[in-house]
């Protein structure tokens, strides 16, 4: 039975110690490094319209300390603008949108701090414009905003989480998605899943976004045309390799492996670029590849091993999925396994992620 | 210290047993009992207006089969008027408003079969126009939604619940909100604070509905001007009362009962009338009240008793607030009480309450 991705996705809700939230800081600094683009396509967009009431939108919001960052970001850069040009602030109203699993509820009570901080920290001690906060459920490989709603559209980490797993997989042993050992009709078949999927996000957001609003997208993605030539690396290799382990020992089934599968691709900035081409209603502002080192998830702050903490930020990444096939049980075996292996790698270099951010405007 | 209401008012959350998801039979009565009001109201907005799209937005969702019933009739409404005059459907959109402590969780879990019962169900087999759906969380008696952004807005059995205690109650001795044997400066403050509350409401909603737009609100009142002279029950009468003979039995300390104060107030039709009058910004279609028995929480399919179903009704309600004060060991036994009281008080009459439904059209 195929998993519905809908439902199962998510990442770990609460606010526990192994939780997404507190185990966030690699997606925080990624949402970091890609500020000047995100300002620069916000100052245009303020610029370019005057606008009294500015919507955007996070896609694949989450819930945690990154949920309201770029919310938080964009205020301060539109405020800025503001006082520069002697403008009235204008409203904003804002929508975080994630799939029905996501865990709004603990969103939904971290936003009385963040209007705190709102009002407490901005430039200038100046009062912002007033925001209103919406949340969206919905996978938005769907339509989930009303027709030419939205100015700004932001997404970071979501878009490589695919509507499905590919069909005709079956024989993509020993991985749980498209990797280097993947045979080549698995690689075709995450490609096409990719290319539909990807082409969907564009053609609905393209429905939701006025005429001249933008879009920035960073997700995770190859350094390489070539699947099999990849040198970086994905949580999902080292999942996989835990889980390989597990079937040699008998712990795991051999058929229940195989037919794990995750809905996940990387793809490379000329796939994404081809699909925003072929669709045809946004222009390329801006295309880049940049790598990450995987210790961006340790916090120097913490006593743990940087194993340990990594580890933790893949399990809150990759657990949902995982216990939902496999059961809860043997989670802190798979993760035992994650954290030696990692340890093992890392001793013989630095382990990278290789992201993409793309940036686009709606085209008339 | 007094409590911070947008914290801890809640319903019962969740999906079980004793979850208000579960217990909310006779909210849905009363929502039922108004549709004739709200009827008539969406098909004037409509004719007036032929909108392309429709804003509408349901303060005080809660979590539960009521959450999405007034959005399911409203759209019905609207798609029959379509089909009657041969107009293409508008789009739709629906925010669900509640405080940051309802469980948006489950009612976006929910969504899902929504959108199947919308597009299985709907008259004649017609797709209805498409329905975009958001969770706004903040109370009401603030700004929650940005400036003329709504058509229509609709509150069942939330405005009796006040933004707060009010001040200078401490002598409301044996009770836990204003009811037939408190104190006049106790009415009197319970009464301000209803007004500065009704007020806020009111002014903010003007600002957020279109000239034109229309609100139906519905909640608890009193059938009498002075309030010592009630004839009707509320469920804080009997908790009081259930809490009262606690003390008594010295389970509980009397200084804990009488720091026990809910926001909780029930107008009379002219105090409601009166505030709408002095604020200006809304015209009133139409003011009544009406009895509903409180064996309207029982279902008759169930096999336990009305005293017990009539209790878990008033659970769902109240729970979360004396749990927030009393601690929850006590709990059982505070509606094993109530259940003994009611018992005792059915078997002498038919409890009512007494509603209050108001048709309100923004002015220019």
């Amino acid at each position: 039975m195929r998993m519905k991705v809908a439902q199962v996705l998510h990442m770990k809700g609460g606010t526990t110690e192994a939780s997404y939230s507190n185990n966030s800081l690699y997606q925080q600094k990624v949402i970091s490094s890609t500020k000047p683009i995100r300002d620069e396509v916000i100052t245009c967009l303020y610029k370019e319209t005057i606008p009294r009431s500015l919507a955007v939108a996070d896609l694949g919001c989450t819930s945690g300390p990154n949920t309201f960052s770029v919310i938080y970001e964009l205020i301060e850069t539109v405020e800025k603008l503001c006082r520069d040009l002697n403008h009235e602030s204008p409203e904003y109203i804002t929508f975080l949108n994630d799939l029905p699993s996501n865990d709004f509820n603990t969103v939904f009570k971290s936003l009385e701090s963040f209007k705190q901080k709102l009002s407490k920290e901005m430039v200038g001690g100046k009062q912002t414009g007033p925001c209103y906060i919406a949340g969206v459920p919905g996978s938005f490989y769907g339509r989930i905003f009303p027709t030419k709603s939205l100015h700004f559209v932001h997404s970071s980490y979501s878009l490589h989480w695919m509507s499905q797993v590919p069909e005709g997989v079956e024989n993509n042993k020993g991985n749980v998605c498209m990797t280097r050992t993947s045979p080549l009709n698995v690689c075709n078949s995450y490609y096409h899943q990719f290319q539909r999927d990807f082409s969907m996000f564009l053609k609905y957001r393209a429905q939701e976004v006025v005429e001249g609003g933008h879009m920035v997208l960073t997700l995770l993605g190859r350094s390489s045309g070539d699947p099999s030539m990849e040198k970086s690396c994905h949580i999902w290799d080292i999942v996989a390799e835990a889980l390989n382990q597990m079937v040699l020992e008998g712990i795991i089934k051999e058929d229940q492996m195989d037919s794990f599968n995750v809905p996940f691709y990387t793809p490379s900035a000329s796939e994404l670029e081809s699909e925003v081409k072929k669709e045809g209603s946004f222009a390329i502002n801006h295309l880049e590849a940049f790598e990450t080192s995987w210790e961006a998830a340790c916090d120097e702050k913490r006593n743990d091993s940087k194993e340990y903490q990594i580890t933790q930020f893949m399990r809150a990444v990759a657990e949902p999925l995982l216990m939902n096939h496999f059961g809860e049980s043997i989670m802190d075996d798979v993760f035992q396994n994650c954290q030696d292996i990692l340890a093992d790698l890392m001793s013989k270099g630095d382990l990278v992620h290789v992201s993409l951010c793309i940036s686009l405007t709606r085209t008339s």
